[in-house]
């Protein structure tokens, strides 16, 4: 189902000769309207890659005809010949559609540094053109892949109307914005003003807790496009909660294909004076890379946390800090608490609860542990 | 040699009953005088060890006459009862020597959450003062070891004085303060505030640069002492030379001995508008995660370095960042540069040049790489 899950879209996946393997390479999603209202949240980092330099001046237009999203080769720190390749690629969606490249979205995950093999990109943009399908979308899907086990799709209904998706992404799940690609589509008639605001909102509470290795990419986009298909103009508040929810189920499909993990670690960082400092101290704690050993190790090795606690600014004071893994309190007012022998490390999800005892905001924050396979992983993929 | 190089110093290193191995495990260092005077900086982690809150409270009187240290625990998040325990430890030593507790300072390393065997502890002191001797440094920098390698001394003559010193650290190494226990001692005749001023700029330079992993301990303590035996009294800045040079030396042995390492990598950031963009540059490329697995596989990963600035508030325009790695220099413009064929991966020290292409100031941050071998220490060491 995927992003064609809603009326008014169809999507295609082909093998396009980008990677070397001969997988499927290239996705193209397209928004057949009436409407073509659209928003996109890009990666905060400094050290843009050629498609999103591209794809922020579209979505400043508020409107988005088509998306194509090539896997195997990042088109980042490609110099101005990489930003003429992203808009030959616009260029040559647009005319397939015989449309404007101004309202042609794009998105390129792989290897940084290197120049998009234009001839192969340029044909898969026809081959996909052609094969466009209302059941396109688990191809487009699977062309979006790297170093993905699997595809991570996900759909939701509304009251009258359906949120799709699709995301890539398995390392460098970071800051700001979990590095990643992801299309949402909806059927539902909103404004380019109110996806917007929604997908803002979405996102903060979901990509954005996610922090796999603290790495952020230079390729993070998120784009939500709407159809207006469905003829339902639904109430803000519900249609933000659709696309949460979709957001939030990409979102753990990303962290429990993180590359080399073996665990899932949820930070619920709770009695703090601010949701920031919630945020802060949950990421701040997801990026430890000696409490991330030490949870790998089965070890519920709560000092680590208080010390990862200390670095930050948050407001609390050390001898009020209590610490639950996996509900047994085992660091009680900066102290040694109940039996750590009573922690059951064993299972793949583990929680840990850090009570900051400074008020009433809390957070969660998503990561994984560090191991021996995520080292072979990303000593052996040059990305 | 160690801290027993300059006059007036004596120190011991025993087995007290500590470590369960029955490796010596507590070192004493006093100085005989005439002179007193001495400095300490902290860690900056806002959770103490007892040790370092009572060691901070000694050093605001600006006055130390002995520093007992001990491994095997780092009497951390131990409650009241830890800080009574450190305060009892420095009374037996004040005791032993006919002295007040208040010119003791105590430092602690080892496991974060358990108490101290006490009573071990206590008849090591007894023991440790009886064994106090001219030369004793070498014993003392063998007994703060605990998952170091190597014993790390050091010692630099001046102009008619002699700074000498013993380092303790392996893991943890770290922002602001470089994660250890450092004892430094000098017959140099200053006063505390002299040694203060002097120890912050040295340390600044040297274990403030070095951040292996990114974590913070919360016993970090390096002690400046000073006997004034030697009758001489330099000048500050050829003094704050040699505390540097004997820093330096033992910032660079703690890396090499750092947890796991395969590599020591520099981090040379050149071209920064200011000398803290140079250190925010440098720092934050040292904790991607994602560069150090690629310089352990020996992969020239420039796009994982350009993916790390551009996280940074730095100034700084991404088509105008250069690096070389190795000296080559392969993205020149943001972009791909020279051959990454030629760069040579195998010697055990990497430099990556940063060139922000945005003023004059630079500065180096020194690391390692990420291994698996640090990923297996760090599961099944508990700390």
């Amino acid at each position: 189902m995927s992003v064609t899950a809603p009326l008014g879209f169809k999507a295609a996946g082909i093998a396009a000769g980008i990677k070397a393997g001969g997988n499927r390479d290239l996705a193209l999603v397209i928004n057949e309207g009436p409407s073509r209202a659209a928003a996109g949240v890009f990666t905060a980092n400094r050290v843009k890659a050629a498609p999103v330099l591209w794809s922020q001046q579209v979505l400043s237009g508020g409107r988005v005809r088509a998306v194509v999203l090539n896997s195997g080769g990042a088109n980042a720190c490609t110099g101005p010949e990489g930003f003429q390749d992203t808009h030959a690629t616009a260029e040559k969606v647009a005319a397939s559609l015989q449309e404007s490249a101004g309202e042609i979205a794009v998105c390129s995950t792989g290897l940084i540094g290197e120049r998009l093999p234009m001839d192969a990109l340029l044909g898969g943009v026809e081959t996909a053109a052609e094969q466009l399908s209302r059941d396109g979308g688990l191809a487009a899907a699977d062309a979006i892949r790297t170093t993905d086990t699997v595809s991570k799709i996900s759909f939701k209904r509304g009251d009258g109307y359906m949120v799709g998706g699709m995301a890539k992404g398995a390392g460098m799940l970071a800051p700001a914005l979990a590095t990643m690609l992801v299309v949402l589509t909806t059927d539902a008639d909103l404004t380019s003003e109110e996806l917007d605001a929604v997908l803002r909102k979405a996102t903060a509470k979901t990509f954005d807790r996610l922090d796999a290795d603290g790495c952020m990419s230079t390729n993070d986009t998120v784009l939500l496009l709407a159809s207006g298909a469905a003829e339902v103009k639904p109430p803000l508040k519900e249609f933000e909660e659709k696309v949460t929810e979709v957001c939030a189920d990409l979102a753990r499909q990303l962290l429990v294909d993180a590359e080399g993990a073996s665990k899932a670690i949820a930070i619920e960082v709770v009695g703090a004076a601010s949701e920031d400092d919630a945020v802060k101290v949950g990421r701040t704690v997801a990026r430890s890379n000696l409490l991330k050993c030490a949870i790998h190790g089965e070890d519920p090795n709560w000092g680590r946390v208080l010390a990862a606690v200390g670095t930050t600014d948050a407001v609390f004071e050390p001898e009020r800090l209590n610490v639950a893994i996996n509900g047994v309190w085992i660091c009680r007012g900066g102290a040694v608490g109940d039996d750590r022998d009573k922690v059951d490390m064993r299972p793949r999800d583990v929680t840990i609860t850090i009570d900051l005892s400074a008020g009433t905001n809390s957070a969660t924050i998503h990561t994984t542990d560090l191991t021996a396979d995520y080292v072979h992983e990303n000593s052996a993929y040059s990305s």
